[in-house]
């Protein structure tokens, strides 16, 4: 029934541009090419290579969608300095959760970026900025709120202390009138906060029942290419996460911009036995 | 401790450009922008929202990073039409591993793609190409086999009978020696198959534990761009998708390229109560 659809993805063609992204991948991974190199001229990958300029091309751009190339206008492909690459789990919610209630003392030793890039808390510069912000219409519906109903907006934008991107760029949003409870909560010097925002949703009573994500991808817009540090090829992913509580009320929403050249999500679902 | 990073995203240029593509959106939404219709020139545009033109280029790129507008070089910026949206819930794969031991009547009924568009069989246009191919190392190493192990490779391009681009482009594996017990499995001809993947594991006497789901966004290849119907600005998910089964044995291996214009995935994590 194989009905013709336009321009199929071949198995063949499909090969030949990964058999090079695959060779000068093992070529940056073993040092043969190393941070600064210049690659050979595109003629002269397609003659070693055996195939055609556009099959260079498309094998050089999965690595530079991975971050490990940068095309510089005019001067030629050069290898990049590898960033930290992060891979965000699903599995962190309810070892976020598990720690919620835990002393300082254990919720002190680390926090949610080092669990996501394996770093420990001496090899992160944390950037955190507190605002009051009235809900815009799309965050008033979310929140299931009047529009106009003030905010509590934290901006994250935590980096390695060798780098000078940010892992992402982070905005979370909490109900203004439900933090004010606990008035440690508005003080944004105090972060780091041990145990994060299920610890400080804890300090109000609220326990959290689920999460739900939703991930778009696109291109970076100008700002964000600048703040994350990202070269030209480079997409990113726009996550949206609503944490809601165990009576059914969102309680927090982070909007987050991902880097595409160093993220790798990872969803585990469980399924129920027959 | 507002430590200064570079090139931050302030409050302030993020309205900027998200009021002219929020603006944008809703006279599409409205029919006051239909299909096919030019936008005005960039500096008019400008000059109507009172901002500069990197800022219109900036709110005309969200647009068409969701398939919304489309830049033709020399000619300007036109509206699209919509491609199907499609939602990909992690919820699918209970509510499949629910169908899977359901009456053919039951199963014949509906599919995942049906699940994901909200659209009903009659709607669909299904391509399912098989072929028996040896593991690469890559697959091989997901699937804890020997490299070249024969595969069932199974090519799926579904599509809506009024558009020309596939929802995706998705290729499944399975352990030749494993499907082979039931040959029926073979025959591309029953595609598409009452119940699935899921079903026809169940015929053979497999039941799933769980499904991890790994992506990444990146720009689409040449090849990719023309098999989706890409225009530029648009990225792709890529998705590889690893069925467990309860002896903790990978048993199928999908990798998926959605398009970021009309893909949103969307991931729900449920918590232990405290």
């Amino acid at each position: 029934m194989s009905e013709t659809t336009t321009g199929a993805v071949t198995g063949d063609m499909a090969n030949q541009y990964e058999r090079i992204s695959a060779d000068l991948r093992r070529q940056i991974d073993s040092g043969e090419l190393t941070e600064g190199d210049r690659l050979p001229a595109e003629t002269a990958l397609a003659e070693h290579y055996s195939v055609s300029v556009p099959t260079v091309r498309q094998g050089v751009g999965v690595l530079q969608s991975e971050g490990l190339l940068e095309k510089q206008h005019g001067r030629g492909t050069f290898v990049r300095r590898k960033p930290t690459p992060a891979v965000r789990s699903n599995l962190r919610h309810q070892w976020e959760k598990d720690r919620a209630r835990e002393p300082e003392s254990e919720r002190l030793k680390t926090g949610a970026t080092e669990h996501d890039t394996g770093l420990t808390v001496d090899d992160l510069i944390f950037d955190a900025k507190y605002e009051q912000v009235p809900a815009s219409p799309d965050l008033a519906a979310a929140f299931k709120l009047p529009e106009g109903t003030m905010l509590l907006k934290r901006t994250y934008k935590t980096r390695h202390s060798n780098e000078r991107a940010p892992f992402n760029i982070s905005r979370s949003y909490l109900p203004l009138e439900l933090v004010e409870a606990n008035p440690d909560l508005l003080r944004e010097e105090l972060e780091p906060w041990p145990g994060g925002t299920q610890n400080q949703l804890f300090t109000l009573g609220i326990e959290l029942d689920r999460i739900v994500e939703t991930f778009r991808a696109r291109p970076p817009m100008d700002n964000e290419a600048i703040a994350l540090g990202l070269p030209v090829g480079v997409s990113v992913v726009i996550l949206r996460k609503t944490s809601i509580d165990t009576t059914d009320r969102v309680v927090e929403i982070s909007d987050v911009v991902l880097p595409g050249d160093r993220t790798e999500i990872v969803y585990t679902t469980k399924l129920d036995r027959w």
